[in-house]
């Protein structure tokens, strides 16, 4: 699953998309022995996406053909060095802007234009949990149509935070059914809001198919690596019949708060939160508590058996057809 | 005011609702001694409810004939056994979703017909504030029309939050004209904010008749359990010429800070609100800052003055007529 | 620039607002060997503001004829006698509303009609940023044209907070293009969003013309008091390419989070926001990150170079005409 990116080497890119899509990026860590470099490519890829489990289909601008994109993990401390493609097929610039970065703005968050590339190097800094997203412009509709995405950046120290058995990524978005109106964006007036590019994602329950549960086992420790891509509203992520344990504002140790029942993530904000299970089964709907929002598409299941799957960090995201 | 809870004998509860709903709601604290039970009884009461101080009635849904429901009070490591009841004579089915439970949601979170019961039990494992509110399909309906309240668990350790002098429940909703409008729900179309059910409910200045004053003595500290119940927005609870001395994320003593002056509180978030005042008499306001929420209903007048009344958790709730 | 407030003599006050409005309020320390005493004297002005780059005018209200108001900086346990002068001149009542005051509300925060004045005292007791702005009716349309502003009060611990390089106010707001339009503003149909009050006042970028860097030098720790105004949105303060290395809730030493990606400042509320640059040149845009609010005026550019001006804490905010 590590490929070393090549720069304007489509093709290469392109034929990992389908495993990256469902697995993560293609990442490679290099001379780990003493400074980590990871080396993160991605490709700007404008498609129709499946965003509900009813088979309607959108007008996406994603990153590797996802909505989100691939959950890029790496290690406080890492080098990152990354590229990302806008091949010529496209029809507009794009960008990358990465929270977990303190870097160039004017040089490496510049727009992509098709048929070109861009390469930069930022050191993961902080520990925690990041948006990413593209920032050209409109950026509100960039992010409105799949561009955005989770950045973990795991603390050096191994201790820092408890060991969790089970994680997961969720991404927030509002969903607007003409991806074209961006006026409608300005003005809030989008139809859905889901977790991880699907109305119901994980809920079986309200979707009317397509919905997969999340799973965990009884007793477990479940960490939420959430992020609200927004682009506009506030979440107020809360564990419906269980409390977060703890919390981490933007995943960073040092903002511990116990024994929340709602959290609000600002829209390009996130955090880590975790849920320590009982020893039952169960199921748990994790929902944003802005009802509106929660009842338009973000709700997510988690079934609590002890026969529950391994699943990836961001599991049945839709991939481009 | 303790009465032991009658499943399945309605008469009996409602015979105990004109108390509860001025002095809470029936609890009966068992076996104290080893480990602490508390039973708590609540029923659902479809009716109509005066909303502000002109006498305009609300279709309103309620735990207990009240809006909001009933404070329920117990200590953290308490086991809660709860029971709800759906009289045959309601139009449709209600539930119970405690947010300071970590309960078994299929079974104990599910809808309640009319004529029907349901009982379950949960341990008040964290300490804190707490929303509650009925989860029935459309949740959005049913917290609008009433039936959400408030939930305090008290530390164990009583060093763990400073004594206050004087405590209140103020719980937090958008008020919507026409309680049928599930749409106008989805699309934040609400008239009023209010604090404990009822417009400008404290602030004889705003409303036109019926809003009374919440009292203190000067020097004293006055403690606010506060829950938004939404069922969309985020309140931004602030005291004018005031400062939050100590405030507490859900009320859980980890979660302090110091020195607010708004509170950024979830939709289905609570938190603790200290507010230490001087020697002098005088008046405080406290609202959400959010203006266009605050002038809708949302102001509480906390009146100063050496001969302040002793006034209950939630005082002067519209009970059913 | 310390000027003795002196009551009912307007002229004298006028006098000195075109330096007031570029470095600060008039004020004057007393007494300071022992115990300080800040004279704060302001006239309400109501005038037309230029509000974006192109000269669009504003009928604004405003504090001192600039928008926001000037900022007020005390030390914590200072004293401040604080004189707000109404003009006959003017149209209709105005106040003072100090969120760093916990003092008499009926008293001090009172309308002042025009042709009037008022004095009152306070104890800036707790260490922050804090709010200010005129409370007179209706509130909401008050804030909205812009009787606003920002009050630092110092830490009497000089090591409570980490040195600061370089600092600076910013204050957000939702403009609405028709001033009178005060359903509008319960509405939240705001055009526009704004940082010290005018549309990218410090993004020439985004700016038809009139916008202005921010300044800073590489290596710097840059910080921000950030007020949210309202007097409705929520903010999420995120700076691009750049992390929130310390962030102190309503600016108090004690409520310290780090690493912060977007930051959720309250309307009405306020943080203290710091950023430690790298070594490098570089722009870096701070932005509340609910994109519609972001885009429609809320982008401010910190350029960074070796040869930064050093400006004002809140610099090239439009005087009265």
């Amino acid at each position: 699953m590590t490929v070393r990116s090549t720069r304007f080497r489509q093709s290469v890119i392109r034929t990992v998309l389908g495993l990256a899509s469902v697995y993560g990026v293609a990442m490679q860590p290099v001379d780990s022995a003493f400074a980590k470099v990871v080396e993160v490519s991605m490709t700007a890829v404008e498609t129709k996406l499946v965003v509900d489990g009813e088979g309607h289909t959108y007008d996406a601008w994603t990153f590797n053909g996802q909505f989100p994109g691939p959950v890029i993990r790496v290690q406080e401390g890492d080098e990152v060095v990354f590229s990302l493609t806008n091949p010529e097929t496209n029809g507009r610039p794009h960008s990358m802007d990465f929270h977990a970065a303190e870097t160039n703005f004017l040089e490496h968050y510049k727009e992509v234009r098709p048929g070109e590339s861009l390469q930069y190097r930022f050191k993961a800094k902080w520990p925690g949990i990041f948006a990413y997203h593209c920032g050209a412009s409109p950026m509100i509709q960039h992010i409105a149509r799949g561009m955005m995405g989770a950045i973990i950046v795991d603390p050096k120290d191994p201790k820092a935070l408890p060991k969790a058995d089970r994680e997961y990524v969720l991404v927030q978005s509002e969903l607007f059914k003409d991806p074209d109106d961006v006026d409608g964006m300005f003005d809030r007036k989008y139809q859905h809001v889901v977790f991880n590019g699907s109305v119901f994602r994980y809920d079986p329950v309200h979707s009317k198919a397509g919905g997969d549960f999340l799973d965990a086992k009884p007793g477990e420790r479940v960490r939420f690596y959430f992020v609200n891509a927004g682009p506009n509203n506030v979440s107020a992520v809360h564990p419906i019949a269980e409390i977060w344990d703890d919390v981490w504002e933007s995943g960073n140790p040092a903002n511990h708060t116990r024994g929340v029942q709602t959290q609000l993530i600002p829209p390009a904000g996130a955090a880590i939160l975790d849920m320590v299970l009982d020893n039952n089964d169960g199921v748990y709907p994790i929902v944003t508590h802005s009802l509106t929002d929660a009842l338009r598409g973000a709700i997510a299941l988690l079934k609590v058996d002890k026969d529950a799957r391994q699943l990836p960090l961001m599991p049945f995201v839709t991939p481009a057809k």
